[in-house]
């Protein structure tokens, strides 16, 4: 409630604020924040303002036509070939997933219809082909898909089934007299739904059914069915509605697809991880039919990658306007005879927005981690299974916290601008509206930081994608707490880190508030100490007779704030090593203030816990409420300069009025 | 961060899961929420469900059209009398001040563009004349603003003020010579903004200027200015711009207006308060300017009580939708061949839904104090000066956390329906674009609590209006502390507090967790607290030296802090006493059961600030988050009767395909 943020009681010199006001270079951090791919960026953010017009479009046009003005944005950047990063040099892609991403997530500070269109396209449907299909898949399609000659879409949820898309209703029978999969709309609420592209412009989808063989039922199975001839009418069987006006991401066509005994031949399954024979004989190297498709379903994780780094891309647009209109707006006379205050000099404003700042830069940084995995397991370096679950553990956490933060931020931004912020031509309401699905599409954030814990507690272990939520309870409640806690890698890391801080065991009353070590081993005491607890939980649950469904049930929030506390915990480090890479100067300088900021406040903001198990003092939490203030003022003198280095080209910022032109 | 409502380690019976499921009666529970004004209510929601297509008008008509449909609405509101209760009958209202809030209350269940130009006219533009105005006035104008034949608007901010209205830069001169006023938009930025009506259709405006006679200013007033000729022309001298799209609100058209010495007789001028004679002496009972205008301002607060129920009434239809789909939505199975899990048996989402439903009971019964309160007050039943400037504190505080409360409660219900919430038919995209500007207009929340506090601080001296943030800060520091807290009534709150409860001063410790005393006790503790400390903290900033304006922009979190506590403390209050004045039977228990809900999920979240200031044990703050998961739970058989309760005609909540017609 009130006191998120409680000012303290007495007035202390703040330890920090030692009066150094860090200067640096804007270009100089943006280059650090561009990294690897800072030349693939650079060229999206010229084809970004070359095309800015889209962004009034999407206010002025009827839906219709905005969403026709999107295709043709959508085909101009496919001839760049920037969205085409990600495919196989062979069929006119570059053959570099990191790049993609980057790509993609610069592609966050346009319209983000443009946006999602370009990952319907690209990512979903043409990822799927790329990752699923063989050989066959890639000849015909790929080509087409990377040119845009071939539109399609992705089309796995059903109005029933989302989160737990294992329970599809779609079902794709095998005739094996006519060699062809006969695509079922088989229940009420089994109609894909939400689809992008399927409302007017694909011409294709993967669709995602039950794949029944002779009888027999083989799990989820994703296959290419035509939906719409060359001229765009809808073909026999396929029957598709049109899903409406929408929150935001207009531009985009979502819509939903009845199949009818639609019959497509055996070769239009994507046949990477399952075949079938000509003769009906069902094959898969894969045995379990869980495991099976959650390796599909592994392979296409990009996409949530992608939403999570266009999540900070929107904060980092969000923040940017606000910031800079903090510097320029003035209300309310600080002296008698002074001029009127800046609002950035308002002790609150600065920590309404420099906390969210200093976090968007963690969150870029722990999604460039994200993106070099990614890039090391898509290029065949990192194979392991176990690397593969934590890649994808990584990727839905990554994507939870940055979506989250992303609604937050501009919901703040906006407010710090006033009207001024409700007005169409300053961003905000196409920024608020068209992100705010990012929270629950590509994985609801809930039942991902589930998938987060269950990595966690079992650690991966290889039946890890067989178990659902009841199969997790019962798993981990047949091992011994200490197991789990074993497993966990928290353990090992904590240890490392006492070792490291002085005071031992209390280094939680000895470190120094702005001692980094210090910040990681409080959020891995926490991650530690949340997962033991889930483990015993559940366990004593089981124990006691409850059924694993209601086990789950109130241990539920318990599970979310481990899963929270551990992708946090990564986050930080993601930071920290970055801070720590640095040469001395400036940048390190700068980039280590934002981090002590982000690492204190998240402390801050969770301290009740901390101070109930043990690892905080009601004295300590004070001070670092107290630090958390002195550190937002050291933070002020250069938030300008801090946002500069998002560049956002400016006539993707509009917001003129706002921030004069 | 992660663990706002961290799960607990131990799992221990819940004190309050003792099985008992309360029933209740829908209709008897919306009676109470009812209340007085039932009537009123019944009819409003009849009107409303006559013309629900509006909601369908609102995702499809281009702007100008809908705009023009909003303003047939309204006019067809006017013809129902719905919208006029509140002025005097002689003029075709109905003189109930009350009721008149109770009607757009519940008019908030529709569009909120149609409320929004129901606002505009009836209650800030003829507000304004009936407030501000003298007979002549009302006479001239009330009767046709009462029927909507004049449509008109309210324009005070202006482009370069908004928080700070005493600083406008619009000036009306005196010319003497003439027995006119000249009006003048006279600097950049001084031009009026965001005025709802002025883009179509208002004809005459009610402008805020700095009044000059004679080469001396007396402050902001008001005058009657036309904008428009019959058939709707600018007037010569008139600029106005469209402010065009925004977030929300589309029907509503607003925009901005430059004067060019532009003139009007001197009867122009609201005189209620000052006036100019013919031949140019300015006379008022109010000496100082400050507190004249802030006099002026506070006859206008209805517009604020108004915006406060109406951000409770949208998280009433918010609610209503999300909860109905929890209960309908299964998704995952609970045990191995029981049918999938509804979404609310989910521990999560209950923790998600049900403390946000509570605080939507507990915020609906403080509104219902502050309207009654207001019709005191401007029945003249409490004219004193210092129940007039409680009354303005209260309603500034109860519409900062009613219409913060909106936007974190259609976020969260948005969220806890997926995509399907996503979609413009199931309404939350309407909703929450609408609703967004309400914490930012009728005065920003942050500077509303910083009224508050202000308040609080001074305990509403006579010079309480002419303090600005600097004044308040040399008043406080000119005090000893015990004087400042020696005047809040806080004090004798708590003493009153503590004999009631066990343990004397220790009664944070001996207390039932579920005790409405012990709920009142901490929460009157914790603003006691708070508000000493901002005294505090003034006082040593500038005895250290430091310029006022520094010292309040370092206590300024603080400052927000002790207001929050404050309304929080009323609210509380005015849940508690509402459920004590009920009969025994199934609505007592339902209410006291919320309240409980409502206090323990409050101090939950703050639990830190408890702790910090020796008023929560580690082991008691615990206990707590137990409770509330175990009151989540006893709340989870009557969730659907709580939100039947609103009453929200079906036609608004749409969301046809999402709760199945």
């Amino acid at each position: 409630m009130a006191t998120d943020a409680p000012a303290p009681d007495v007035t202390v010199p703040d330890t920090a604020d030692d009066g150094r006001v860090p200067t640096v270079d804007p270009a100089a951090l943006r280059d650090v924040l561009d990294g690897e791919y800072a030349e693939v960026r650079r060229g999206v953010r010229e084809s970004l303002a070359s095309y800015a017009s889209v962004l009034v479009d999407a206010e002025t046009l009827p839906r219709e036509e905005f969403r026709e003005r999107v295709r043709e944005v959508v085909l101009e950047i496919a001839a760049t070939g920037q969205s085409a990063l990600g495919f196989p040099e062979q069929y006119g892609g570059g053959d570099d997933i990191g790049a993609s991403i980057a790509s993609f997530e610069t592609l966050a500070y346009g319209d983000l219809s443009v946006l999602v269109k370009v990952g319907v396209q690209f990512g979903l449907f043409g990822g799927a082909i790329l990752q699923l299909g063989t050989e066959r898949h890639h000849d015909a399609y790929l080509a087409d898909i990377v040119s845009g000659r071939l539109l399609g879409c992705f089309a796995m949820t059903e109005t029933g089934h989302g989160s737990d898309v294992q329970s599809l209703g779609t079902v794709a029978r095998y005739d094996a007299a006519a060699g062809e999969f006969v695509i079922t709309t088989a229940e009420p609420g089994a109609n894909k739904d939400y689809i992008g592209n399927a409302a007017r412009h694909a011409r294709v989808a993967v669709v995602f059914a039950q794949l029944e063989v002779d009888g027999e039922r083989h799990g989820v199975h994703a296959l290419v069915v035509p939906l719409r001839d060359e001229a765009g009418t809808v073909l026999p069987g396929v029957r598709i509605e049109d899903d409406g006006a929408k929150m935001g991401l207009n531009g985009v066509d979502n819509g939903r697809i009845w199949f009818d005994e639609v019959r497509v031949p055996r070769e239009a399954l994507l046949n990477r991880f399952a075949d079938v024979t000509e003769d009906g004989v069902y094959t898969s190297e894969i045995e379990s039919a869980g495991r099976r498709f959650f390796t599909m379903l592994g392979t296409l994780i990009q996409g949530r990658v992608s939403v999570g780094g266009a999540g900070v891309s929107a904060a980092k647009v969000a923040l940017t306007i606000a910031v800079e209109y903090a510097l320029q707006r003035r209300q309310f006379q600080a002296s008698d005879d002074g001029p009127e205050e800046l609002l950035l000099d308002y002790g609150m404003h600065q920590r309404r927005l420099l906390p969210l700042l200093a976090r968007t830069y963690g969150l870029h940084f722990a999604q460039e981690v994200l993106v070099a995995r990614l890039d090391e397991v898509f290029s065949g370096r990192g194979e392991d299974e176990a690397t593969r679950k934590m890649l994808e553990s990584r990727a839905a956490g990554t994507k939870a916290l940055a979506t989250w933060h992303a609604t937050r931020t501009i919901q703040e931004c906006r407010e710090a601008c006033g009207g001024a912020g409700y007005l169409a031509e300053n961003r905000f309401a196409a920024l608020k509206a068209d992100t705010d699905v990012f929270t629950t599409f590509e994985g609801d954030n809930h039942v991902l930081l589930q998938l987060v814990a269950k990595g966690l507690l079992t650690d991966y272990a290889s039946d890890f994608s067989d178990l659902d939520q009841l199969g997790m309870v019962r798993f981990v409640a047949g091992l011994a707490v200490d197991t789990v806690l074993e497993r966990t890698r928290v353990h090992r890391l904590l240890e490392q880190i006492k070792d490291a801080l002085p005071g031992g065991d209390s280094w939680d009353d000895d470190a120094g508030l702005l001692d980094p070590a210090y910040h990681l081993a409080m959020y891995r005491f926490r991650e530690e100490h949340l997962i033991g607890g889930v483990a015993r939980r559940l366990k004593r649950g089981v124990d006691s007779g409850m059924a694993p469904g209601q086990v789950f049930s109130q241990v539920q929030d318990h599970v979310i704030a481990a899963a929270r506390a551990h992708v946090e915990r990564l986050v930080l480090e993601a930071f920290t090593e970055k801070v720590a890479a640095q040469p001395d100067g400036p940048v390190k300088d700068t980039l280590n203030l934002l981090c002590d900021l982000h690492a204190l406040s998240g402390i801050e903001s969770d301290r009740a816990w901390f101070i109930e198990h043990g690892r905080l003092t009601v004295q300590r939490s004070k001070a670092i409420t107290r630090e958390v203030g002195a550190l937002c003022r050291r933070v002020r003198p250069i938030a300008g300069d801090l946002v500069a280095a998002f560049d956002v080209p400016r006539p993707l910022l509009r917001a003129e009025a706002l921030l004069g032109g």
